[in-house]
């Protein structure tokens, strides 16, 4: 019987086809990390690196570990039984509670568990305030570039992205910018906004462009939001790392606002620990949250939960040691080992008003046209090229930003590379003896 | 200028009107973890329970600690600095060559990475599937009682979820029965297929039915997969949870079976860690696991990384000190203890045959109709009310199975409760103890 079975299904002679899911993978070249990776593999023992590391500022991870209070908090909580099982969706009480306590005097109210999500990660907070809102059909405004998970995150439920740019200035190839510099157009936003308008997603301290978006640019585009029941999906992953006087948040600017905003933050980029997935979505309109809860039980049913119990502690260790404040400080001395290297050169850049990254202008940069590029990087934009280039010949790793941008679009950004700069301050001298190669080149 | 548009934007009359996500959203009523812990929190200082401890045999976590040689492991993993930082999107090399290792003699194939995805958590695992493969309208096909996250997983890329019954045998409520006399009618399986049916969603072990199925009846399920190019979800994260003589898999049982099928993993459920959200997703079509990868890299973008580490070394460890074994054994004895009490009062079950869950019967039970039972649950199944009525009266909690039906088919489940022994045994002992009670009620 069981021979019989096993033959029968053999030999069926149908050719399996698999359709995939059409609006994730409608783009199947591969991603910009992806291809920058692999470039980097293969470049590590070519001839002008084999006696040399690569100096790797592409993805924004730290080359250092966590804060040793975090790491200590972290192999505590394993050692409850307890701990080590599902935490509840919402979150572990403790972290619930650390996130009212350090949110709360900000937001210049007494937040409640009810305004409060843990969730895996910004990335997975960010898809859960879309899947919780977004029906299919519905637009979602973006501004450009953008973080690439955006896109997909407002596919999944069958959302479709709307495109505003962030005008930089015009001589961004002639000298030192900054953030302040790229602008909206407020026209063109309110251009962008149809009745399928269902939320926008804001994203300050900005990357790649490094701008933390002033009190008056919000309240700009917090009023089209709101006179248009727009919901803000408000990215402040980087909220500890702003080098302006002060940092808006746009939820805390006028109580509307507050009502029509969820604010994404994340444990990974405030403890150097990117890789233990802790987020977590703010807003002080609960009804929004709820539908933020509910999706983010489907999708992940719960946040991993020694690391919830190592971030609760974490915070409150941090609020005490004045450790973000530090944190920026130390951000603000390796920008300035970092960019110092370009000021010599005279390759322009957009002065990081927040954020890890810093982009650098290589218009000036003369890269040979028959250098022998891999077929997959023609047709993606020159900085694919710049970029392959970089990591071949000076063993430099950095990101090529129009990934950010749609395709239409990308030419503003062609001739850029985006820097990391969330690593060791030796790591960071050592890449700047290695920029100083580009003399070279110029 | 700002005060003006802080005015402006606080004058706005219109009111906020958020429409959220219908398909997530469509069902509001509580679910069946949050009615569950609501009423065990209530209960546990009423009169009855007043001086005694409530028994929770609900949520399926473990009472006790990973293995000391995990928890050993995930302290290492964190002493790392690049061990804290994201992990690649597919997972780190450690764990992917660990699955390999772990599963290549089980699919009697040698395994190569692009047959594995690391996922967070199964639950993860199980929704990047379906966001990768399935587009809106299509249809997935999954057996009732299901695991409820399994439908609002359809749903996010806009699936429609198709039920095909498990029988239970006919006379349930007067003897002990086991999972195999649960079964699968082929022909309504056939009717439930139509052009638009993408997936099927297996379960084995089976949750909350302890069923495990047969080669036969994976080769009739799968003839009819094959045969409509309907790829197979097979959730496996009670693997290695098998009380009968073998755990068929249905992956290996032909090479055009391994051609249509995913399979789906958890450490948490290996490793008493349900907290520490690591899964995978296994397949010998790397197409089909390519699509699975995008989606992941979109939900999640990677997964905890120093779990990850943990899990690969113990993997390594528990293979060598023959733990996976030893686990199926004390769950024998679990279930022994446990099931011991339903002999006594003569209250039948289905003897399980995998997993750590076991449903009973409660028919015999006289439950006094007039009891206060609160509003929410009177438009519940009837075992949501003699969960209610078990919390409040003997302290003990245990889940209501119709929630795994659809209100149509809730009567199949009305009788029964879904207990979990994954606790020690010391704990099943005293739950042992108290279920004696329910003698007065009988």
């Amino acid at each position: 019987m069981l021979n019989r079975l096993t033959q029968k299904v053999a030999m069926s002679t149908k050719t399996t086809k698999i359709v995939p899911n059409l609006a994730l993978t409608q783009n199947l070249t591969k991603d910009v990390w992806s291809l920058t990776n692999e470039a980097a593999a293969s470049a590590a023992n070519n001839a002008q690196n084999k006696d040399r590391d690569l100096v790797n500022l592409g993805q924004g991870f730290f080359s250092y570990s966590p804060p040793d209070f975090a790491l200590q908090e972290a192999k505590k909580a394993l050692d409850s039984p307890l701990t080590n099982q599902y935490a509840p969706t919402k979150g572990r009480a403790s972290l619930l509670n650390s996130l009212i306590n350090f949110y709360s005097p900000l937001y210049k109210t007494q937040l409640k568990a009810e305004n409060v999500q843990v969730t895996t990660g910004a990335n997975e907070g960010i898809l859960s305030a879309l899947v919780g809102l977004v029906n299919p059909g519905d637009e979602v405004i973006v501004f450009e570039p953008f973080f690439d998970q955006y896109i997909s995150n407002i596919q999944i439920p069958g959302g479709k992205p709307t495109y505003v740019p962030l005008h930089p200035p015009k001589d961004m190839s002639e000298r030192v910018t900054s953030g302040t510099e790229w602008r909206v157009d407020y026209e063109e936003l309110r251009k962008a906004v149809t009745p399928k308008t269902k939320a926008l997603i804001l994203n300050t301290p900005h990357n790649p462009v490094g701008k933390v978006f002033t009190r008056e640019e919000l309240l700009k585009i917090g009023e089209i939001c709101v006179e248009n029941n727009i919901v803000i999906i408000s990215d402040e992953v980087y909220e500890h790392l702003y080098f302006t006087a002060e940092f808006p948040r746009i939820a805390t600017l006028t109580p509307e606002l507050g009502q029509i905003t969820v604010t994404v933050g994340s444990a990974g980029k405030s403890f150097a620990a990117t890789g233990w997935r802790v987020g977590w979505v703010v807003s002080q309109n609960p009804e929004l949250l709820k539908y933020v809860s509910m999706a983010h039980t489907r999708i992940c049913f719960s946040t991993p939960s020694p690391s919830q119990e190592a971030c609760a502690n974490s915070i409150e260790i941090a609020s005490q040691k004045n450790y973000f404040e530090n944190m920026r400080q130390e951000y603000i001395h390796k920008f300035k080992i970092f960019t110092s290297v370009f000021d010599e050169l005279g390759l322009p850049y957009t002065k990081p008003e927040g954020t890890y990254f810093v982009l650098v202008d290589f218009s000036k940069v003369k890269i040979p046209e028959d250098y022998p590029f891999p077929q997959e990087l023609l047709s993606k934009g020159k900085d694919f090229r710049i970029s392959y280039w970089l990591i071949n010949e000076l063993g430099v790793v950095a990101i090529p930003p129009t990934e950010f941008y749609i395709p239409e679009h990308e030419k503003a950004a062609e001739n850029l590379l985006r820097f990391a700069v969330c690593k060791s301050d030796e790591y960071l001298e050592g890449a700047v003896e290695r920029l100083k190669l580009l003399k070279d080149y110029i």
